[in-house]
């Protein structure tokens, strides 16, 4: 499991005065980048230099207490399964304020070429640094 | 059912070159708030006026085809179930180019007073105007 | 001039409850791409096939009204400028209900090839389709 | 002066692969926020619970090179100048890979009292917070 602290932004809030429903996604982005962070050059040099993404095919996202501007969220990020060319990634959010979970999301991704967008098999190295986030059971 | 047309814009694209996917959601956002467009005011009036909102409980998204700069989407939305306090879309959206579907959402939503993000009963004229779309079935 | 209608939406609201500042230039983005309309496949045509962009070198905004949720701008579009290299768009943003000017910008671009990120002569076609618009003075 | 990193996100890069040009002035909203964490709630506390903010007149973007996913921008900001109801933010975005000027910014604000989007004195604690940042001459 891995924990992100990350600060709801002044301009991710909607006309409702709450986070925006599709920003949840953007935060659990943001943790999923960090679980690649050692590898060298990190989801970056995955995305930019082997051109090997993660493109998403499933999220369900339980959207639990809202977030205002100036919230922090902590969120801890597992990886819920590993297949031969497929990660599904279990988050859940933090409101730090009070601990209330905010939201739950899982998020099943596809490994692929990022020149074709075709599925492809987990390099090694990826899979290595995945499982180590491998949720028991 | 509702049909909304939707370019793909410049800067919704992501490092890996497709549709960000958290913009989706905010692409079915766009086609809901379309459905309310027959009440005085609109959506807007719903929620700066009436002070009712629609904050999403739960989506479910399935990633069928990425989307790229220029494209153009096709939604076609749907009301999958009205209760008491809770409402849940459907949204099909197809790739206008070769009409392959690209996505499809479920969203389910819990009708609040936007003061205290608190559930409310849907008022008359609001279910009226979602009645038109409820799915068969 | 070119003219282009565009609402605010919900999720380009504030925590403050306006449209965020930076998106007064993702508005004129909008409007410039309107302009290449006339050539085959539009702006997209030329970033992805022709691989040909128009990055910043210099904005300049005066902003003059707050936008909210539900708002319309009226963007008109000229060209204040054209180089060997560099093009100038200035954009009126009016708020539509009450016709009070919003903002009023300048945009300075640099045409690139996008392979290199290096400034490049402007193609006779899109040239030609820039003139129209150029304003007198 | 105050320094703030902060990394190019995913999200952030449009259909020509580079940062989108509107999203240097979010990097500088944050960069002008964390001038403010000081005050007691910071930023946040201002625009929620005292209802000031510090909505934008005028901007001046000089854009200088490129910014790509996985970049990390240093901001450096300053005060340029302080007005009774006015302050003008300076804001220096270096690329840290290679130290490169990648954009100047200018930013005025008004300080507005949020209920009425009208004017108001700074007050005193604000300015206390601002005048170690102004720049000398």
């Amino acid at each position: 499991m891995l924990t992100l602290l990350r600060p709801i932004r002044f301009e991710e809030i909607d006309a409702a005065g709450i986070l925006f429903f599709a920003r949840y996604l953007t935060i659990c982005h943001d943790a999923m980048e960090a679980i690649f962070d050692p590898l060298p050059g990190g989801y970056r040099a995955l995305i930019t230099v082997r051109r090997i993404g993660f493109p998403a095919v499933h999220t369900e996202c339980d959207f639990k207490a809202p977030l205002r501007y100036g919230d922090t969220v902590r969120v801890e990020t597992s990886v819920a399964k590993i297949g031969e060319t497929s990660v599904t990634f279990a988050f859940t959010l933090f409101r730090t304020s009070d601990e209330v979970i905010a939201a739950q999301v899982t998020h099943t991704t596809v490994v692929s070429s990022l020149d074709k967008i075709e599925k492809t098999k987990i390099p090694d190295d990826v899979r290595a640094v995945l499982l180590p986030h491998l949720r028991a059971g």
